[in-house]
C-alpha cells in the first residue's frame, strides 16, 4: 500500500431539494439546501458509496482541504483518503451537512421565506430521522440507490443505525460507532444544562438574537465547556491537565484563571462561541435527546431494528463514560437477537468520547479490515486487486 | 436501644473571635463571626465532642429543627440523634458554619469593614486550612481541647483530613466519607464551568452583585444543574427519571421542557438560586480545587498524612463518580503506608456522590459500629452502658 494521504483540495457543493422535506414531527422544510462535499469516485455499477454522517458540531466537511483556508482539513481527515480505512482510491465517499446545522445547509440563520427574517428560533425541529431523509434525497440526486457502506460516530453513529431500518434495503453496510440507541437520563441532563446557559443569557433574545444583532456567547461558551468535559475521559484529563497551575503557582482568584484545565476550557468555549450558532445547538441537542428507534416498539430495540438487512459493525471505546461500551453493548445484542450480522469491537484507548475522531491503531485497524472486505465485494474489485 | 428520635428544637448561636483570623493565602479575615449549633450534652471530662464538617452548600444547622420554621430538618438530621448513629446521648456534636458562607458566619454578603459594603468579590480567598484554624478557635472558646472525633463527606471529608494533621494532638478519630486528597481536572473543569456560568451572568457585576441590587440567578441555576448532575449516578437519574416525559408526548420544544430529568433540574436551580451567594460559591468551589495537602510534600499523600495520630475511617460510595473509590482508596493507602490505623468501606450504594447524605442500612451501619467503639473509651462511657 502506498503512504496514505489526503484526498486533497475539496469544494462543497449544494443540492437545493425540488420538493418540500416532509418532518417526522409533522412540520415541513421549505426550501432545503444540502451542502455536501464527496471524495473519491463513483463506480461505473454505482455501487462503491460510503455515506459519513456528521456529529454535534462537525460539517459536510470531513476530508480534505478548502483551498485558500489554512489548517481547514476535514474533521474525519485521518480515516478518509487514498491509502486511509475509508480508502478513496475504492471508494466514493459522502458527507453532507444535516439541516438545522450551521455550516450551509437550510439551518436556523437562513431566512424563513414566511417572514424574509432568520429562522432563529421558529426553525423546526429536526430529527435524527429527518436528516436520514435527506441524506436519501441527496443519494436519489446523486443517482446513488445502495450504500456500500454508511458510517458515524456518536450522534452520527445514530444515523447509520437509523439508516438501516428507514432504507433497509438501500445499504448494505453500516459502522455504528462510539453511540448509544438513545440518551440516558444523565445525557439528557448535560444537554439541558447547555441549553439553559444559552436560553438564559439575555443576547439569546428568544432564539431570535440575531434581529437583534447579538450572539449568546456566554452561553454557548459554557455549553461548549460542559461538552468537552464529557467528551475527555477523566483519565485523559488528568493525564494532559492534572492539576498543574498556569502560572506555577497559587493566584488565589475565584474569577481569574489558576489551574491549566480552565485555561483549555474557556480557550475552547471561546472558539465555539465565534463560529457555531446558538439555535443549531439547541436543535442538534435535542435530535440527541429524542432519538429512541425503541420508543415506537414498546421499549423493544430488538423490535426497532428487525427490518434491518446492513451487516454491522459496532465499535465503543472503554474509557467513553458519555456513551459507554454498556450502550453499545445494547446495539449489538439487539442485533444478535435478530440474527443480524454484527462485528464488535471494544477498543481499550484513552480518549473517552473523542477517542472516535482519533487515529488509534487498534480502532483504524478496524476499520481498515472492515472497509477492505466491502472494497472485495464491489464490482470494480478485480481491477483494484490487481 | 429505643427508637431513634430528634434532637428537636436546636438555635444556632454566634461567636465572634477576639482576634484576626490569618488565612494560609497570607491575608487575614477581622472580624470573624461563627455560627453554630451543637447537640447533646459535653461531659464533664470535655472528652466526648464530636465536630462535623459541612460541604459545599450546606451550613451549621445539621440536625434538629429550628423552632416556627416548617421542614427546617438539618442536612445531617438522618445521622445525628438520639439513637442514631452519631448518638447524642453519648456525644456532644458540634457543626460550625465555615468563613466564606452564606449562612451566619462572615462571608462575602457580609460587610468588609474597610468599606462599610458588602464584601462581595473582595472577600479574601479562604482554604480548607482556614475553615479548620476557625473550627479549632471555636473549639478553644468552648473549652474543647480534643475531639473524640471530625467527620465530614466530600469538601466536609477534607476538613476532617486536614484535622488530624494541622491538630494531630487534638483529634483522636476521623471520618472522611466520600472524599478524595485532591480535585482531579475533570473535577476542576466542572467547578470551573459552574463557576463561569455565575460571572459571566451579566448581573454578577464582577462580583458586586449586592450593591447593584442584583443577583446572578441565571448563573447559580446552571452552576447548581451541573453540581446536581455530579452528585447522581447514571444509574440513580437513570431509575429516578429515566426517559420519561414530562407530558407523556413529545412537544418539540427546543427551549420548553420535554423529560422529567429537565424538569428536576430546572426546579432545583430555581431553589438554590433564591438562597445561594454566588461569591460563596465562587469561594467554595475554590476552596475543593485547591485542596491538595501532598502539594507541600512534593505530591507524596503519605508524607502529607504523615503527622496523624487519629484512628480514620474511611468510606466511599461504588456509584460516586465524582469522588470514586479509587480516590478514597488512596486516602487509604498513604495512611497504611504511615503505618495509622484506619479502617475502609466502600459501599454497594447506587445513589452516587450524594449517597453520603443518605440513610443507607450498610453504610449508617458502619457508622453507627464505629461511633459505637467510640463510645466505649469515653469517661461516662460506664454509666452509658448501664
Amino acid at each position: 500500500m502506498d503512504f496514505p494521504s489526503s484526498v486533497g483540495e475539496v469544494t462543497p457543493r449544494t443540492l437545493r431539494l425540488d420538493r418540500p422535506l416532509p418532518l417526522h414531527s409533522g412540520a415541513s422544510l421549505a426550501p432545503v439546501d444540502l451542502v455536501y462535499e464527496t471524495y473519491g469516485t463513483l463506480h461505473p455499477a454505482r455501487d462503491n458509496a460510503v455515506l459519513v454522517c456528521h456529529a454535534l458540531n462537525a460539517s459536510h466537511h470531513a476530508a480534505g482541504h478548502h483551498a485558500d483556508t489554512p489548517r481547514s482539513e476535514g474533521w474525519w481527515d485521518n480515516l478518509i483518503g487514498p491509502g486511509k480505512p475509508l480508502d478513496t482510491r475504492h471508494f466514493f465517499v459522502i458527507c453532507m451537512n444535516n439541516p438545522g446545522s450551521c455550516f450551509g445547509s437550510t439551518g436556523p440563520t437562513h431566512p424563513n421565506p414566511a417572514t424574509g427574517q432568520p429562522w432563529g428560533a421558529d426553525f423546526p425541529v429536526v430529527q435524527v430521522e429527518d436528516w436520514v431523509d435527506a441524506q436519501a434525497r441527496l443519494l436519489d440526486a446523486l443517482g446513488i440507490d445502495t450504500l456500500a457502506a454508511v458510517i458515524g460516530g456518536s450522534l452520527g453513529g445514530m444515523q447509520a443505525l437509523a439508516w438501516t431500518v428507514q432504507y433497509p434495503e438501500r445499504v448494505r453496510h453500516a459502522a455504528v460507532i462510539a453511540s448509544a440507541p438513545a440518551l440516558s437520563a444523565q445525557n439528557i441532563a448535560f444537554n439541558e444544562v447547555a441549553r439553559r446557559a444559552i436560553v438564559t443569557d439575555p443576547d439569546f433574545h428568544e432564539g431570535h438574537y440575531l434581529r437583534h444583532g447579538t450572539v449568546p456567547k456566554r452561553g454557548l461558551r459554557v455549553a461548549r465547556m460542559i461538552g468537552h468535559i464529557t467528551y475527555l475521559s477523566d483519565d485523559a484529563m488528568a493525564s494532559k491537565f492534572g492539576r498543574e497551575l498556569r502560572n506555577g503557582h497559587l493566584a488565589y482568584t475565584t474569577q481569574g484563571i489558576e489551574f491549566q484545565v480552565e485555561s483549555y476550557l474557556r480557550h475552547q468555549g471561546d472558539k465555539f462561541s465565534e463560529y457555531f450558532d446558538a439555535n443549531t445547538y439547541l436543535l442538534i441537542t435535542r435530535a440527541l435527546d429524542y432519538f429512541d428507534p425503541a420508543r415506537a416498539h414498546g421499549g423493544s430495540l430488538r423490535r426497532a431494528l428487525a427490518a434491518a438487512r446492513a451487516k454491522f459493525l459496532v465499535v465503543s471505546f472503554t474509557t467513553d463514560w458519555r456513551f459507554t461500551p454498556q450502550r453499545s453493548r445494547e446495539i449489538v445484542k439487539a442485533l444478535l437477537d435478530n440474527r443480524s450480522e454484527v462485528s464488535y469491537a471494544e477498543i481499550d484507548a484513552p480518549h473517552g468520547h473523542d477517542a472516535f475522531l482519533m487515529e488509534d491503531p487498534r480502532y483504524h485497524g478496524v476499520l481498515r479490515r472492515w472497509f477492505g472486505r466491502i472494497a472485495q465485494t464491489l464490482s470494480g474489485a478485480k481491477e483494484l486487486q490487481a
